[in-house]
């Protein structure tokens, strides 16, 4: 059986199993064989079916991992066979999951590629602590970047323009080099006293939070190393957060709060 | 009965039922009320329980709506009388959506809130379409803003910060004004080719696109004249458009491309 197969590009979400699409829920259920990043949460992938095959493909900063090319392959070799193949990445396919990369690679090949998006980390951050990511007085818009490059690149980020107080700015991958990250928005002129949230594993059973400042996060980090994925929010909305959320789905000693 | 009613802030999504997510079906289907924008469609509004009074409050540009102040209190007296209210908002109920201020109103006055994230418009269409947010080596990151002004002021966005070509910008609300946003961007240095999309009624059946680009899209948006809610995603990864998805959802006639 060849050239039957598909494959389902499935967005994740943050971790949280109540927080995935209808559709990334009815793909799953499809599924044949589940390929899926280090970060995609155990509670979801229990909700694969019984007999499908499962292919861990790691993406973790720093641990061994599968080779985007090879991961590219692995999903056409799979499809080639017939089976209905599901690749579950966190968050969003489409953002920062290089979801993209791997729809063109397959689609050049004839394969059929399918979408379901996801509800990113920074949306979880925000329906469970109730810090919007808009908010009328506080931020006009809302912006994600990477802050995570290479280990023999320098963080190349367009500074002037991340430093807009207007602007929530939601920073991906970026524990390595928040303390700089910091710096830089602060020598572009945003303010010290800037709100910044740091949430753990958001809208997991292991989600954990930081409440900080511009000038103090760094430091602040570096004492209480919180594990990945981390998800930095920064701006004026974060001064909208109330523990109200924090009693009902953390343990005490989870909270950490900076100010 | 009285103060045992509470308030599910819910992200409808960009309008197909597919796309929202497992907490937020379950919410509405909890709801005794159901408090509804104009901007949500009519699949998802079928979804409510047959039993639930269904308000709608409106909150389209240049229509008759009802004030946020007044949709306060309708939430406040609806919980007061101890129902469940669903309040259901197009894409996430804290990007763009005013949630926060209606939460803060209820939390301020002892009314229990929870939320329901919702996929927004630019990831339905990114879905939809195949466009991604990001993509190594077009856009580094992605950032959301309104293009829409009261009508008594001015456009008042940071053009220089908005014109980073490495960041996918989606405009919502921007009909009015893509023009003038288009021309403050070349001013600032985007390229008059930088491909634009224009997306309507994104992932319905009412769905319509139009694929420009910078210099062009503020003429061509006049001639075909689109149906609220539009989007516009302006960013290199546009030029990654195939119309492979378009074939399967949308009837011929729908599909416009400008260049």
């Amino acid at each position: 059986m060849t050239g039957t197969g598909k494959v389902y590009l499935i967005g994740a979400g943050p971790g949280d199993v109540d927080l995935m699409t209808m559709r990334a829920m009815r793909m799953l259920g499809e599924a044949d064989a589940v390929v899926y990043d280090r970060l995609v949460s155990p509670e979801i992938l229990q909700l694969a079916p019984a007999t499908a095959q499962m292919v861990p493909v790691g993406k973790a900063p720093k641990c061994h991992t599968v080779p985007q090319g090879r991961i590219n392959e692995i999903l056409a070799e799979l499809a080639r066979d017939g089976l209905t193949v599901a690749r579950l990445k966190g968050g969003d396919p489409l953002i920062f999951g290089r979801g993209s990369e791997e729809a063109a690679y397959l689609m050049d090949r004839g394969i059929a590629v399918d979408y379901a998006p996801g509800i990113t980390a920074a949306q979880g951050m925000s329906a469970g602590t109730g810090v919007p990511l808009t908010h009328r007085g506080l931020a006009t818009g809302v912006r994600y970047v990477t802050g995570h490059r290479a280990a023999d690149k320098r963080l190349d980020l367009d500074w002037k323009s991340l430093a807009s107080e207007e602007t929530t700015l939601v920073v991906y991958m970026g524990v390595a080099n928040i303390a700089e990250i910091a710096l830089r928005l602060m020598g572009e002129g945003m303010p010290a006293t800037l709100p910044v949230m740091a949430i753990s594993n958001a809208t997991t059973p292991r989600e954990t939070r930081l409440v900080s400042r511009l000038d103090r996060i760094g430091v602040e980090i570096a004492e209480v190393p919180l594990r990945a994925p981390v998800l930095f929010v920064i701006g004026h909305v974060v001064s909208l957060y109330r523990e109200r959320a924090v009693a009902e789905t953390l343990p005490e000693a989870a909270v950490m709060v900076g100010e």
